[in-house]
This record gives C-alpha cells, structure tokens and sequence, in this order.
C-alpha cells in the first residue's frame, strides 16, 4: 500500500519527470493541482496538450511558432539582408527583447560538440547556407554561446560560409553591462582587451 | 505581439501559478513539454485531472483518499483506540513512513492562527469530539507543530478535550537525531531540557 492514494502518487511521480522538479515540489505542486481552482488545473492540462499540438518549428529560421513562416520571417518590415545566427529559438526572445536587433534569424537547433555526439550535421547549417543562396544576405551574425562549442561551432560556420562572400562577424564578448572588473574572470578580461574599440573623439 | 507562441506564453503563465515554479522555471518546464515524449505529456494532463476528480478526503479523519473511508480508517487491525492528531494529511505520510504509530488518524486542517484568520471553528475539531463521543477512544495524540501557533492549537485542544476523560499528550520536543548540541537553538534546547525522561537503569 503506497502512503499517498493511487492516482496523487502517480501525479506525484510524473511531476517528478520535469526539469527541475524534484519530490518535494512534485509533491507540492500534486497537493497544490488538488486543492487549487479547478479551472486553473483544466486550463494547464488543455494547455500542455494543445501547445504540442500547435506549437511549430518555422520552417524557414527554426524558431518556435503557431504560423509557418513564423511572425518574424513573415514580417516585411525586418531588414532581411542580415540574419543572426542562435543555438536555440529561446535565445531569439532574448535578442528580440533588447529591441535593438532589426534583421531576420535561423536557428542552429545546437552547438557542435563532438563529446555529446552532435556533429555540424546535426545543425542547422545546410538550411543556412540555402538561405544564404537563396534570399540577399549581407550580413550573417553569429549569436553563440561565449564557450567553447560556442567558439568552436562560430569558427566552423565563419570557415564553411567563406565561400558565400557575405559578411560574417561574431557579437561582442567582454565585460557585462554593471560588472565590475574584479567580478570578470581571466578569460571574459581578455576577451574584452582583445576586442577593444577605438573611441571616436 | 509576445515573444513566445500565444499558447507557449499561455502554458508558461499557468506554470507560472503553480508553487516554487517561477518565469524561468516555468518557460523550462514549458518548453520540455513541447519535445519531450508526447505520452508522458499525456499521462500528465490526464493525471491532473484525475486526480482532482478521484482524490477526496476521508469522512472519518480527513486524509486525502480515492476510497471513503480511508485504507488507514478501514483497516480492522490498526488500533481504533489511540488517535493521532495533525494539521494536514500529508503529516500523516510523514508519520506512516516510521512505521512506529499503529493507531488512527485526525486531520485539523490548518492551526488556529488569528492573525490568519483561523479560528477553532475553522478546524476539524467538533468532527475530532465526536468520535471521541462514538469511538472507543482513550489516547489522543497531539502531533503539531513546534511553533507557536502549534503550541496554542495544542493547549487550546487539550483544554476543550479535557472533559472527555481521554489520555492526551503531545509528541515530544528536542534535538533531533543525529544533531549535536551545537546546532540546536535555545528554544530547541530548552524544550528537550524541560522534557528529559529519567533513564531506565
């Protein structure tokens, strides 16, 4: 006989399966799904499955949408001519809501990392390269993660775009906005020293 | 327009809700809905709903149970004569998995917290006199909190108990296993001096 009545222990144990929940708060929230306004619980449960259902990849960039071409792709008002580069759709949200970006963007779907398994195969890059060939871009920015797979998968896609003649550069890395230079690490310090700007006078 | 798919950021916003669940957790959890396997996704939102449905509390002692009465409150060879008083049922699951308690069970349903607006009526406790009256009860054990509001709803229920004629007592307060005295605070520790048991030579 489990402690917990059949069906709360099962709830409790697929609560348990999502990132970042452990036990305790599977257990919580199971306490908290039984107790809560039962509208709320049907809107989860109606939610979780209906953005399986709807919620696409664009085919053009790969990021996250309900309509294919996704809204940015579709919207004519973006400058076309430049397309940021992202591992994942997220990191779209988080570029769009610095609102100074104003191109398009394609999605990698990851960083190349030999050690898990994920070859330049495994990304996004052919359907880069087709675009490249295919609408007039300029200018093509590489958003990657500042670590190595970041560095390593940026160097591999600047190589293998050579060819296109489009221009290729890479976002800034140096010391975060507010930061202190006793908070930077070594490596962040000496990115920042290599990529430092003449000031306009 | 939102950043995310309107029912990604519908789905994030009802995780939102949930408890310990924040924006990032909530977004994480949202988008490991949308990739991981679809049955498991399922599973969840069925469960969810099911458990709602299903689970209830026990008619005699208020745990959370799919039968009424409760496998603890219908189980013949547990004693019917000792009963242990908590505040929520899942202070019971806490109790079960000792192993040591062998009577039954009484959910309050909270503590007597005027600041909260909780007072004695908003308690099980006429449920708690009457099987007293009917039951052939002779040992109420008091296992609340150790806080202050534990120790009111305590005094306030032994004092209402008292013309009954039963036994009641209060589970004991101290160091906890394993706990040296250095890391037990002043109330802890002066709890566990006034309740020292002479030992049996």
């Amino acid at each position: 006989m489990g402690l917990l009545p059949e069906t709360l222990e099962r709830l409790v144990s697929q609560l348990n399966k999502l990132p970042g929940i452990g036990t305790r708060s599977a257990e919580r929230i199971a306490l908290y799904l039984l107790h809560c306004n039962s509208n709320d619980v049907k809107q989860l449960a109606e939610l979780m499955l209906a953005a399986r259902e709807r919620v696409r990849h664009c085919s053009i960039c790969g990021a996250l949408t309900e309509t294919d071409p996704c809204l940015i792709c579709s919207d004519d008002r973006r400058d076309s001519s430049i397309i940021c580069v992202v591992e994942k759709p997220t990191d779209i949200i988080n570029i769009e809501k610095t609102g100074v970006f104003k191109g398009k963007y394609h999605v990698l779907g990851g960083k190349i990392s030999p050690l898990s398994g994920i070859e330049p195969e495994d990304l996004r890059i052919v359907e880069l390269e087709k675009r490249i060939n295919q609408e007039n871009i300029k200018e093509v920015v590489l958003a990657l993660a500042a670590d190595v797979e970041g560095d390593a998968t940026s160097f591999y896609i600047a190589k293998r775009l050579a060819q296109y003649g489009v221009k290729i550069s890479r976002i800034a890395h140096g010391i975060p906005a507010g930061g202190g230079l006793e908070y930077a690490d070594q490596v962040t310090l000496s990115k920042a020293l290599e990529g430092r700007r003449e000031i306009d006078k």
